[in-house]
């Protein structure tokens, strides 16, 4: 006899990406496939220091159990911190720290959703949100998006005429995988509809620090008159991402909850991250070290949208991100990305196809690009190799 | 209109653990309430050294995203670890890194755990082992124990009259909350009993090195010939609890099917923790460090269990553990140990309820006792007036 597994094993699968970056851990490959910030920006001498303090004057406290809710300095850098950025009004009891904040998504699942409850997502939306609330056995309903972000009477059309809706999951500000921002108008609206329907709105903002022009924009938590939006951040892409400390904000009866489940998780976060991070804040700039960020992303970023434009055929389209990691391409439709992607891996190259970005599948003729992790060089020489594959497939086809 | 949470929101509670650490997070709290080792211990000195190295050698590494499954250095001792101590044939690839071993419980509850279903645990059983099941909608079945463990008999009544079983919960070593040790006989005859009704089991084990005297036994895993067996450990009490790096450990293709729930719920654990536990292993003797936490924890064990008999009334019960960090007391029927703590609290002393390790509820007169975190002059004192408050309750009774 077999043991018997829940019901939802059958539909959870590998993150295509977790399992792109096995192959990418070899060093001659060249990959655009993780999100993975550039590992030379890691402040290393700054954490020995900042670490070295820490156990010095806190070793016992920093090695001991803690608080489910977090460091509380740290909450509230964070409360601080959203509050003059993202023009929300929060203090340390808004925040619970979390495992990145992947695992605010994954607390989000807990909270919200039942069985056959519907999730509400842009299309195409990040692939492991989808893992974490497919994980309570939940439907997606996509919504298209446009330059702007979602299309908001679509998504307002959606809500007066379904049943079942638990949940709204958005990535406001350079999007992942799209790398598109949502405009102030469509903010304040999906604030609005949130709080009309009353359906609580997950929005993810892991890279809205990494701006690298254009003018920030307040949260659409900012716009919520009655509580009701999540926000996510994480200290993985302005710092660093192998300490796993991210956090979930909002309405404080809210977070309440999430810390009940997060109890049964796994009782709390690392206590001496949360304390390295909290006293690297208090010694040294961090906006200065996001500033040099930005500095070698922007490049990046540039030079990834040049080589594309030069090296991949003239009926493809991608965006143009104004900050964060990724650029989003669109191949014609008869084009699988898994194709290309076969490929280009025989050639040490990586990718991740767009397929995966779509809860309700579909789109294989998309893939995402992403350009914070290698240097300029092989920037270009991947994506050159990347347009002379797509081009030979589709001469093969002739 | 109010928000929908999910129907599981309802039935979690705080845990009272959790809730009480923050009284005692207080300095002139006397507490017996957590789990909490013994800060002093900590290898605070070999820590930073160590830590310091990782950083200079292995800096961007340490720093960056990794795989889900862990660090692989880590995952091969812990296998070798547990073939020597546990009697078990495991590789690295039979160990999923967690964020302690509470993260194992979470993850089993999303691998096995369907809404309804029944698990089968110890009467008392760990109580945040509760709350990360009954996170999945599930129902207990409270299994008896007595001297040697659960009782067997009983156990496979259960197995063969009730439908909907889908795990079987167990700490057979120095149990949480009684402190109680499986025979070897028990322990191969539940694993006998997993692979005749199919049931998975999940060996939790987070006191199994910290042995005072007697014999240690080989794991309820050792005697599993179906692969149906999964084994948690933790690092918390060898080491530090601060790092919050844990395993779970089993057959190959079940801790696969963990590793993809672990993806959505939080990418991986932290990546410098693994690393700097990894070379602290590499550079010093564990068990020498091991031997000087149980020289202290047996101490402590004698003066508690010493001041319970002199200063506790003679009608009460309680155990006596050959290893970890609790003891177990049992008062009469009619006194609930919630009063008793809430005079205690009063009086600066702290200690877990025992209401709350029972799924099912009930045996409110019962209490655990951790004896690891306070030095012998603060447990003679607080054990005596916890006698005092209980004697003068009974005498209020007359």
């Amino acid at each position: 006899m077999q043991l018997q597994f829940a019901r939802r094993m059958s539909d959870i699968k590998a993150s295509e990406i977790r399992e792109i970056l096995k192959v990418t851990e070899k060093e001659d490959v060249i990959s655009f496939a993780g999100g993975l910030p550039a590992p030379e920006l890691f402040p290393i001498k700054e954490i020995d220091e900042v670490s070295r303090g820490v156990l010095k004057e806190s070793g016992t406290k920093a090695l001991q159990y803690t608080t489910t809710e977090g460091y509380a300095p740290l909450r509230k850098w964070i409360a601080d911190r959203m509050n003059t950025r993202l023009s929300t009004s929060f203090d340390e009891d808004n925040i619970l720290i979390t495992h990145g904040s992947q695992q605010g998504l994954d607390l989000s699942g807990k909270v919200f959703l039942d069985e056959e409850d519907i999730v509400l997502c842009e299309s195409p939306t990040y692939l492991a949100a989808i893992s974490a609330f497919k994980a309570y056995g939940c439907h997606f309903i996509e919504i298209p998006t446009d330059g702007d972000g979602m299309v908001m009477d679509f998504l307002e059309d959606v809500l007066k005429k379904t049943n079942g809706i638990k949940l709204i999951y958005v990535i406001p500000t350079f999007q992942n995988p799209t790398g598109k921002t949502w405009s102030l108008e469509r903010r304040k609206r999906l604030a609005e509809l949130s709080a009309k329907y009353s359906i609580p709105v997950v929005e993810d903002n892991p890279y809205g620090e990494l701006r690298f022009e254009g003018e920030s924009l307040p949260s659409v938590k900012s716009f919520d008159a009655k509580g009701n939006v999540l926000c996510t951040g994480s200290f993985s892409k302005i710092f660093c991402p192998g300490f796993r400390i991210g956090w979930i904000a909002g309405d404080k009866e809210i977070i309440r909850k999430y810390v009940l489940v997060k109890q049964g998780a796994d009782l709390q976060c690392n206590t001496i991250a949360q304390m390295i991070i909290a006293e690297y804040l208090n010694r040294y700039d961090i906006d200065e070290h996001i500033r040099k960020i930005i500095a070698i992303y922007r490049k990046r970023r540039d030079v990834a949208i040049e080589c594309i434009g030069k090296y991949f055929p003239d009926n493809i389209k991608y965006t143009r991100p104004e900050g964060g990691l990724f650029t989003w391409v669109e191949l014609p439709e008869n084009i699988s990305s898994r194709t290309i992607l076969d490929t280009c891996i025989e050639k040490k190259i990586a990718f991740v196809p767009g397929g995966s970005f779509f809860p309700n599948g579909g789109k294989d003729n998309s893939f995402r690009i992403n350009f914070s992790n290698m240097p300029e060089e092989k920037i270009d020489a991947g994506l050159r190799m990347i347009g002379e594959v797509i081009r030979e497939y589709i001469d093969g086809l002739h």
